[in-house]
This record gives C-alpha cells, structure tokens and sequence, in this order.
C-alpha cells in the first residue's frame, strides 16, 4: 500500500549544532535502513524548503505510523498522510 | 528535472456523459504515451477524490508547462507544482 | 485498516427534486448494504450539516477509493480522507 | 449524545522527557478510565501525527468540557469539537 | 444545552425575486415560531453581511440539526456550529 | 449597541501557576462587575477550548475597545470583534 | 462611529451590459450622497481589483447595515465589516 | 515604481471558442504594447497554470490600475498587486 | 500616492515592562511628527485588537518602505499593504 | 530557467544585534556575488515587510535548491519556490 508523506522540519534555530547533526545523522541511517527494506519507496527534496515529499510502500496504517514516529526528527515536524491508489492510466506495473 | 504535480479534476456535473467519457479517453491516452516516453514518471490516483499526484521528469519548465497545458482535462483541472530535487538521504541513483 | 472519511454533499439547488430523491435513495440502499458488509463501519451527521463523518474498515486503500467513487452522490462530493490507526491508549480490542 | 472531538498534541521540545512520561502516563490512565465508564467511546491515531481523533458520548456540552479540561495534556492541545446526530442512512442501533 | 450558529446565506442573484421573498417569508415565520417556542434564543444580524449569528436552545443535537434542516433557506446556507456551555465567570443563571 | 466578540486565550504553559491564577481571579471580578453593569451581556465558554464567545452591549466602539484592553487577560488574547444589529426576524425586543 | 469596510464586487460575466451599467450608475448616484451626507467618509479603490476600502462614520451599527444593504450592488458583494477607534497617537481631532 | 501583479485567469469552459480567442488575441496585443511602451516590464508564465507574475513600471498607483482594468481578460482574473522597492543588496541599477 | 497599511503588533509578553513603554513612547512620537508632515495621513484603532489600519500618503514606495522600516516597533509588526487609487465615485478631491 | 522566489525572513527579536549585523552582511555579500554571476537575476524587497522578491535563474532545480541553502539567513526563512516560463505574449527576449 502505498502513502503520499509531506514532512516539514523545523528545529529551532536555538538547538546547539552538534545536537542537530546527531539527530540528522541517526535520521539519514534509518531513512536509507527503510529505503533498501523497500518501506520508503520514494524520498525527494522540496526545492527551497526543509521539507520533503515521500511515498512510502507499507503493509498496513499502523506499520505508516510506527514508522514515521520513529524518526530521531519526528518530534521537530508537520507530517501530513495522504493514501494513494493505483490510478487507472497509470502504465507502471508496481505503482499499486 | 523531477516536478511534483498535483491535479484536481472539477468536470461540471452538468456536462453530457459522452462528452466527459471522450474527454477522459484522451487524457488516458496521452497519459499513457507520455508515461512511456518516460515524461510522466509517476501517477498515483488520491484516494476518494477526483484528483493524482504525478511526478514529472523533463528537461524544461518550459517543456512541464507544454505538457500540462496539452492534457485535456487542463481547462477543469486545479494544479499545484512543486520543483524536486535529489535528497541528500537517498539512496536511489535514478530519484534526481 | 480504518480510514476516516468526511463527506461534504453539494446538490446544485437548480436539480429536480426527483433526480435529487433518486440519487439520495439509491445511496441509502448502498451505504445500508456496505455498513451491513461491515465495510463502512460508522456514519454520523455532522449537526447543521449536509456532510457526514464515516469511518471505514477496508483491505486497502484501492478497496477504499473504489467504494468511495461508487457511491451516486460522488460527483457533488467533496471528500477528505484520513488514515488511522490504534491509539496506544485504546481499550476497544477492535478498534483497531 | 455524541461529539467528534480532533486533538492534536504540541508538547515543547525542550520539555524534560520524565515530565512529558508522567504526563503521558496520567493521560493514558484518564482515557482508559472514560472509556471504560463509555464516555470515551472511541479514540484512534491519526496517521503520522500527535493527534487523534475520538467519539465522546457525554449527556451534556458541560459534562464534554469538564471531560476534555481534565485531560492533563489539555494546555498542550489545539481541540476542535463538532457535534454530532444520527445519519438517516445508518443502520447501528447504538450511534445515535 | 445552547449552541452558537452561524448561517450564512447566499441565494443565487438569477433566483426570481417572487420565489425569493417566498421563501424568506416562510424563513420569518417559522424563525419566529421557534423563537416564541424558546428554541431559538437569539437571532442576530452579522453588520453588512446576509449572515446571522444565532444561539439554540435545544435539547439534543438531533434535535438542532431537524430544526436547522427545516429551514426552508436551509439549502442556500454554509452553516457553522460550535457546542456552548456554561462560563465560569458568568453571572447569569440561565445562560446555561 | 450590540458587538460578538471571539476570545482565544494562549496562557504560555512556562507561566507559573499563581501568576496564572492571579490573573484569571482579577479577570474574573472585572468581568462579574461588567456583566453586572450590563457591559458585558452574555459571556459563554466554547466547549473544548480556552476560549468564549461574548455579546457585548457598549455606547461606542471605543467604550468596547477600552473594556476589551483592560482585561488582565487582554496580553495573552486573540480577539475578533463582528458588530451585531437587530435581525428582522427577532422577537426580543432588546437584541437590539 | 467609524467603520472600516471591505467590499469585493463579482458581477457575473454574463450579466447583460445595459443591466451592469444601470446597477453601476444607481450605486454611484447613492454612493456620492451618502458622501455629501457625511455617512461614506471615505472610499477609495483597492489597486488591480473590482474591490474598495471604504470608512463610514454613523450613529449605530443598525445604520450601517441599512445603507450598506441598500448598495444596489449589495447581492454582488462579499463585506467585511472592521469597527474602528480613535488611535492613542492620532494627531487627527475628527478621526474619531 | 514597480508592482509585482499576479493574474489568475478564469476563462468559464462554457465560453464559445471564437469568444475565447478574441479576447486572448487582443489581449496580447495590448500586453505587447504595454512591453514595449516600458509599463509592462516583465511577463512570465507560472507553470502549470494560466497565470502570470508580472511587474509593472508606472508613475503612479492610478495608472497601475487603469492599465490592469484596461484588459480585455480583466473580468475573469483574480488580481493581486504588491509594491516593491529596491532591495538594499540588489546590484541592478534599475530594479528601483 | 495612497497606500492602506494594516500592522498587527505582537510584543513578546516577556518583554520587561519599561522597555515595552520606552519602544512605545519613540512609536508614538514619530508617527505623531510623520501626521503633522502629512505622510501618514489616517491612523485608526482596530477595535479589540493591537493592530491599527492607516493610510500613508507618500511620493513612492521606496519612502513607504523606509518610513515603515524606522518605525521601532517594526520588528514586532505583521504588516500588509495594499495600494489605494482614486475611486470613480469619490466626492473628495483629495482622497486621491 | 528561471524561478520566482518569495523569501519572508523572521531573526528572533532576541537574537544580539551583532549577530544579526554580521549574518545580514556575509547574505549581502553572497546575494551580490550570486547577482553578479547571473544566478540571482531579480531581488526586490517587498514594500513594508522583512521578505523579498526573487527571480533565479539556474540550470537545475538541484542548483536552485543549493544556492537558497546556501545563504547565512535560510534556517530563519519562509521560502516559496515557483517555476517560471516563457510567457507567449512576452516581447523580452531573455525572459526565458
């Protein structure tokens, strides 16, 4: 089942820079543990914007959730769900 | 070039069925051929509404604009675009 | 896997009453058979409303969108879907 | 009577984690309580946020109040409350 | 219980003016009726606006929502509803 | 003359508790006073939230804007003023 | 009493020209005695838009809602309405 | 003085063609003329849409106006103007 | 040139008292001196809030800019402008 | 290609002015090398707020993406980014 992810992140500016790069860096590792799982099928950059668009391949909501609340960022974002289905003029066979 | 593109669909219910269905079989045809050349990476239907999020890859704005403003739909269509690019957390080559 | 779904139903005032009464009787008899099927598990009105809060138990997301596009009224709907999951504080062993 | 209450949960970052814990625990003991006694009826996640959405079954808007204001996580709450009534089309006994 | 209504009403400008004042002659009536009944407490003017601010009077939210549908302006209105209960700091022992 | 004024109140949750209470008890004694006076006409607390929707019945705009200012609360509020005039439809003769 | 008024006019495009120019001709006519009456303090025109800022001065909101109702544009307008004060620094004696 | 100007242009889908390519003809003839007298400084297409940024150079705010009232496709746009001044580290001696 | 400016002014409550009162006094006396030089033309209390709307009356939008960048509370102000022109219907001969 | 940029810039009012002095100076300098390399095409300040306008001209949206996270102010904006392109009425011939 695939879900649409927008996440915008806001650490506040006051955060020492050593606790920031800890927390990307433990984010980045488990970002690219659940691409190469397939989980995170999809991660792009908005231009401009600390902010992404994801498309993420799970077997349920709940496993979404787990997932998401797990990230060392989790706590500094606006995350926004929204669940997608195949669309019926879509030619790519795993685009479910 | 990755565009994130989403597109609202509002056909005014008073229009004939055989105009809408006429219009609907040559959107999924240019759709299909323009997925095929590779132009529209990615269309994944919203589930409950009449709307997609589609992911682009040209070389131009210029040739994006082309693109959308060919589809006939375009006149009933509300649509929001967001330049892509690579995040620095993926792990896929071809995800620019 | 439940999804809350919003419905917000907008019949042109300029519709015949009896095109109006069709359309709503046949989405009775539909939403009656789906609840029944256990697929859409609860409709409440929203007070003051022509809209409703529904939230539906499905397989996936596809099964979802396919209910949703089939209901009559469809096309003067305005939908939002949420997907949800077991809160950790949850006693109800089925809400799952 | 029943009530759609939406809350979504901003706790400050900077709060110390075993004060966030206790106030948690507090709130998880308070819930499963309500829920027990059917004033809570249901209490579901919302998909990738600190929020949820939940059913209360109160006699009146003042039992409601009091209900949501003891919530220990009430001062780091933004609540949004719609009433409810039982939709013509539904065929449970029990969601008036 | 009380709750505060905003009905905002737009009639459509090509509407025959006849059918117009009919329509607000019956709104009148039974807006007057309700009011005399005690159902609808206060009836206000929104300065400017063909918009009122009301405050209901009613004993269940199904019975809101049957008076609020029986208006006969019903189908040209967006309708806001916010449950109301007893402030505090308020010296007046009915506004419940 | 008759205003409908919305009152949010954002109390930051760092403020010490007595500081919070001596505020809500001089604000609560200022209001009592201008609901005795007839200032203050209606004063009802929005179910859910820290917030009250209040009709006011002043000589002037700037007697309203005075009272509204001197609340100890005032700091700490989002404020939004509608003037109200009689509704044809009324049957109380002082909704003016 | 000054009142800070927004109006935003939408003829609909399909309006007959003569139709158009003769509600434009009657509003204009009324608009400029209300000026000379003092009522309409002020009215200037919002840059790039079919819109203006207008200031009335007048006795009670009552009156304002009958001259701005009296608008022969009125069923075309979307109104906000701002109740204004004399400013603390206002060097203006009459700007009340 | 410059103007940033944003142009939404909604064309009803029901508007014969003929009609349609009138205005859009002398609506570009106007637009180049406008360029090259200088007032009309920049012109660019925002993808996706049928809108444009554009920025206006003109002696006066009055002027500003008469020229966007002046086209054709003015009763279908929904317009909004900002004024820029010269930005402290812009190099460009004319971008005043 | 006229421009409508509305500021919303948000002062940090931590602010200690005096320097609020000291930022205030300079506020006071600047926008008193640019009255009397006739640039800033119009200065209203929004009734309820600590926000005014002015109109500047000024010979570009440069002067604008800076006259508003040097008032001291800029830093804690949200400010919109909005040009103003002459309106087709205006009496006044210098509300330009 | 080109992009319009609107970037609103928020510096704590907290923050030492030095701070502020020497970040403002290192994001003039970059500005200005970035405008002179022809990257950075337009930049106007938006009259009466701490935000500008943007036209960036760069081969990639990556590019784009690089240089705006690149400026000593980001961590403190609000940057929207839209894709720009060839208006078919525009006489520029580099206006691409």
């Amino acid at each position: 089942m695939l879900f649409h992810v927008r996440m915008n992140v806001n650490l506040p500016p006051s955060m020492p820079q050593e606790e920031a790069a800890q927390l990307k860096k433990t984010e980045k590792e488990l970002a690219q543990r659940l691409q190469s799982e397939g989980k995170w099928r999809h991660l792009w950059r908005i231009a401009g914007q600390y902010a992404n668009v994801s498309i993420f391949d799970v077997e349920s909501v709940d496993e979404l959730h787990a997932l998401l609340t797990s990230l060392p960022l989790f706590p500094y974002m606006q995350i926004e769900v929204m669940p997608l289905c195949r669309h019926p003029s879509s030619i790519r066979n795993n685009d479910r």
